[in-house]
């Protein structure tokens, strides 16, 4: 088999005003659609990061890409994931994920293996998640994702999203907004996007979560950093019920020092309570450290950012291996990076976690699949036996996209000038802020 | 696609009197050949352990295999490698690999994986390397693996095979060996199986082939735990140069304790020679351990009891990660094994050490695959883009192989038994003998 052609597609969808520790997300989040043909005219697609660096660098390889066989094209490329030194620790504590130089070959290798693997898959008219290794499971669970926004539902001007949750910074409009989301797509566990409020006014979120939910539901809260260690290990204290049964505290202060600090900390107390991790742990040259220190307990993969699907179970493997737990990490994303999530954890043995998704964030307008948004049922995205990731292009919606990116001003992604614009012309992000 | 069929094909193999601290090989070493075929008639082979409880295992599997899609089946068996519980450790030290009933599943898995990864790489057209992640290389190195040996070709009676290069008890033959070897094979490295003579002699024996090969042949030496700490940490340090440049001290002692203890005896003493092990390390489970005791420096795999070609890679991943080398541990085997080992090889990025391989002692009569013999030239076996493994079944020659095995008494590998039956009525394995 032989790629003959490579289209790259920067595209921007419409994203709400949500708020982390990083800032605020922009109106538009920015993706890039990957098109692989095959001599045979079959389609391989693949969603990534989007803006301008991500397309440049997938384009600047375009002379090993059309021309390869997707089978063996990974091979050929694979110095991009292994490196050529040693192992690089790579923390994006002050970086969003997307942004990290240091991954930046990882991520473009990723875009190309899953583009390679769905042009194979629907060649041979098997699933992604067969081709590498075959389904342990034929739904994967994913977690409600609760934000802390302003009003508005994403987009500008006349391209204006209806607001589905309206304004949210309070616990009470949080626990309204899970509630509906968890109507509306079923899910059985609650990721907690914190480090925004005062940690009071966040802790008296997961309790009302608690209370609205029942025992039964696992809630996590992720601060991406904000805090200090000594706050760290407050809220660890006074949330030690709430997070149990499931639950996890991520990424609460800097580095994986401080995490080490704060889990020594709430051990001392009894405390079981795992600390998961996207932030200081996110690449194979952190792991070492990680269990060491005893610093994370979970591991939030991403293929896009790791280096693509079987990276992804390699990292399963060693997780498994050092008595580490393992989800899934997330951005703003279409159904092609959906369905990618979805594949490699159907693939993937060791997940102990529902993983993330930011999907339901999305608007059904924005959605470049064919069928429009993928469903989420009883908090799952099942798995078909469709070839490749099951996804086809819709041309006209891909179009469209690519309209709203050549309009937009957006070009990478920076939360931090976002909360300057719109909410405080002076805002730095400051770590621990707590 | 669908499994039809499946054929299990139990044979035996001559093999030479070799020597190791596990006993004496028996005039027949064991194997088992595993064919399935597609309803499209394409058929995919493996080759693994042999004797009747492989075969049985496999066996056992019948139900599963036939009637499921291959690309599928891996998923659909992968309690297989996974487990249920908790990771158990399971050393190899006092037990022949295949022989280990920690690794039954993992053994017989690995064998069903090639089987369909063989089977899908023929129906598609493509090679088995490339369908795990596309090749890294062309060809793969193995080292020479030189054996002290009695007289004696292998086989038994009328079927006796022509020996070789006669007894070799001394550093004298040995080196004979080897330089015979190295001019047939074109190896690079030498893996020197040790731990059967006197630790003097084996020292005397790694010296003269330095003297014989100059300064730049990397030399390893591998008693297979038949020494003390203190006798590893002698040989260590009498050994330190002619074992630098790419060699190493592989399972000198027993266990991971021991092995730890010798490292640190041997870097106060300034000598880097790494450790290898395929004894004290055999599974993910006894990783963690080796790198908090830094007890391994070099992990010598094998996708016949590792769980095969994906398991792994995940391991090559983990060394890396861990700054741990990594290498490849052989049986006595056929053309098949030896593809096998090529193929994850030549999609393992890291690794590196030319890998061991029993192969040059087997016969050319033996052979099951078409065409004879897999050529090793420049102390390399190529990798083709043949589909699958790239070898086929020789049915006259499989036949042959599966009457070998009726007419002989051996049904499972037991070296010390053939000890007491051919050189000392009373031999043990004694650890540490010296």
């Amino acid at each position: 088999m032989k790629i003959v052609e490579m289209k790259i597609h920067s595209i921007a969808i419409a994203d709400p005003p949500l708020r982390s520790s990083y800032g605020l997300h922009a109106p538009y989040a920015l993706r890039t659609i990957i098109e692989i043909k095959s001599e045979d005219g079959v389609v391989g697609v693949s969603e990534t990061y989007g803006g301008d660096a991500p397309a440049k660098a997938l384009e600047e390889l375009r002379g090993q890409i059309v021309g390869a066989n997707p089978y063996l094209l990974c091979g050929h490329l694979s110095q991009m994931v292994e490196g050529r030194g040693k192992l690089e620790e790579r923390s994006q504590t002050y970086l969003v994920p997307g942004e990290n130089p240091l991954d930046a070959t990882t991520r473009t290798y990723a875009a190309i293996e899953v583009a390679c693997l769905d042009l194979i898959g629907k060649s041979v008219g098997e699933s992604v998640c067969d081709l590498i290794g075959g389904r342990v499971r034929d739904a994967v669970q994913f977690s409600a994702y609760p934000f802390y926004k302003h009003r508005g539902g994403g987009g500008e001007g006349a391209d204006a999203r209806p607001d589905e949750y309206g304004e949210c910074l309070s616990p009470e409009t949080i626990v309204k907004q899970v509630v509906a989301m968890r109507k509306r797509y079923g899910f059985g566990s609650i990721k907690f996007k914190a480090g925004v409020l005062e940690p009071e006014i966040e802790i008296e979120t997961i309790k009302q979560l608690r209370r609205e939910l029942g025992p039964k539901i696992p809630l996590r809260i992720d601060p991406n950093c904000a805090w200090s260690v000594a706050t760290s290990i407050k809220v660890g204290k006074e949330l030690a019920e709430e997070l149990s049964g499931g639950g996890y505290l991520e990424d609460p202060c800097v580095g994986l020092e401080g995490m080490a600090e704060v889990r020594k900390a709430l051990l001392a107390e009894g405390i079981q309570t795992p600390l998961a991790s996207n932030v200081a742990v996110t690449s194979f040259a952190d792991i070492p450290k990680a269990v060491e220190l005893d610093a994370v307990q979970i591991v939030l993969c991403d293929h896009h950012y790791w280096g693509g699907m079987r990276q992804v179970q390699h990292l399963a493997r060693m997780c498994k291996t050092f008595a580490m737990g393992l989800s899934m990490h997330s951005n703003s994303h279409l159904g092609i990076s959906l369905m990618g999530m979805t594949h490699v954890a159907a693939a993937t043995p060791h997940l102990t976690y529902a993983c993330d998704t930011h999907y339901p964030w999305q608007s059904e307008e924005d959605e470049v699949a064919v069928g429009g948004r993928v469903a989420i049922k009883n908090g799952a995205v099942a798995i078909s036996r469709k070839p490749g990731l099951g996804v086809e292009l819709d041309y006209d919606k891909l179009a469209r996209g690519k309209e709203r990116y050549r309009i937009c001003k957006y070009r990478k992604r920076d939360d931090e000038a976002e909360m300057r614009k719109h909410v405080d012309k002076n805002w730095k992000r400051i770590l621990p802020r707590w």
